[in-house]
């Protein structure tokens, strides 16, 4: 079944933080603080997923009030963070909240994603994502984490369904 | 009509800042606040419109009041920030402060952008641009947002006029 | 004796900051700090690392206390920082601390690298690492400096010796 | 005159700070504060130059007390900040301080270095110089503005002089 296939099928978007909505860089502050640097096209994609009824859910090993913050004002509540075993969050959605995985599309781009990429519909990375995470992955963007790499597969997603509307 | 003839016509700047005047990153501190780059090549252009009696006006979905402040002390004033709906902001311009499109090159780089594009005289914008904004540009900068797309559209423009000066 | 036979020997890394954990850049405050970015790519890779028990020290020129915090974060405690010459520092781990240079690989990009990186067993350089030291490294590896060339390496030596784990 | 022998007469450095020491972006806070990046490979080569007792002059357009602090930190003193006639600059250091033109490389990337770099006996331009500018300079780096273009600069200028040492 090829990824273009399976784009009339997403409902639900899942994404990583560190390496997707980011570049991967922490801006190191010399009081421990790690900031990040998101993309307005990533975010500007975000809220037109969510005006189109898409539930967005971030799963993320770090740990950053800024990112939340920043995620928050565009309307994502469902934030896990502070995450070490993802595949555990991710049970916890399909057992509590009825996630169907069918209707999932998750982007990740590291090894701590490996385990979900393999247990959602879609698996989607950003073109440097680690290789075993490409090697598992049904559409790779030819976007890089941080530079608009989950706008890429939002649009795919939107334009699949006749939801991506010019402003 | 080509770009090329349109140069001589212009006689206002209109800028968009997200992934125009910015490459589109944001850069989120832990209180919310979320930080741009901007360019110093761009800044001498913009300085250089103004002195040779350009209008030069910005119109932005975000609002930082730090880009405020550094576009204020490059002497630019007319500044719309925090606009959903660019359009309107754009006919209250051309019903309230007599400005004429036929004078217009705005440069943008995101759907939020496109109405504007469309009703000027000459749409601009960075080689990064989505794809449907680069589908009705006449002028594709070949810079990127943020690394000097606005210094080479004014350069164009002030050139094809003659009011480009060497220091 | 290739790069790729010396990898089974390794048990030590050696790292340098600017320019390896960092892309060389220094974000200047007007305070007179000095900020660093690091990815999280290479947080990873450190953090495996110590898991499979190799020991992990940092000889660095600079002297962040961000920085340190971060390393610290990962499981870092062997921070030499503020070190003028490095060779003296690696000299006093050979004799004080029993330090066997033939099981260490050291990854530096920049002249006060040089003779610690002729001292050990394997001398590892990012891919925009200074010409000299690129001309004396076993291995030059295809990343840049801070975008997960520390990675790169720590994966390469934990794979030959089959301790690379998929979440 | 190849900008190859002209390498041998050089005593004296000028540097522009924005586009030349950095890569021309403004990390503009909200404070209206505008900071930099500046590269540690950059701070390696001036802190060479000065040991080789080479003078190295900083003149720019800008005003940042973080700049002046990390280039004082490298030992650099003469620094003119918030100059707008840069030409004026150099006319008075002939004229007050007995500079001699004849043994000067000055690196600059904008318009307002244009004056200036015709005056020197070496003027040289990072790779993404303005287009006047790559047209005036002796010696064009292969290296960005920002990325090293510094180093470059007095690495060859100090290896011709058969003073660049390694460690």
């Amino acid at each position: 079944m090829s990824y273009l296939d399976k784009l009339a099928d997403i409902r639900h978007f899942i994404f990583d933080v560190d390496g997707v909505l980011t570049n991967g860089l922490l801006h190191v502050q010399e009081n421990g603080e790690l900031l990040r640097q998101m993309h307005t096209r990533d975010g500007y994609a975000l809220k037109a997923a969510l005006e189109q009824k898409f539930a967005v859910t971030i799963i993320t090993g770090g740990n950053s009030q800024g990112v939340i913050k920043r995620l928050n004002g565009l309307g994502i509540t469902h934030i896990y963070s502070g995450i070490h075993h993802k595949l555990k969050t991710l049970e916890e959605l399909v057992h509590n909240h009825n996630l169907d995985l069918s209707t999932v599309a998750y982007m990740g781009d590291d090894l701590p994603d490996y385990e979900c990429m393999r247990a959602v519909h879609l698996a989607a990375c950003p073109s440097d994502a680690a290789m075993e995470i490409k090697t598992i992955s049904q559409y790779i963007s030819p976007v890089k984490g941080g530079e608009g790499c989950v706008r890429d597969l939002i649009e795919k997603v939107l334009k699949a369904q006749n939801k991506w509307k010019i402003e």
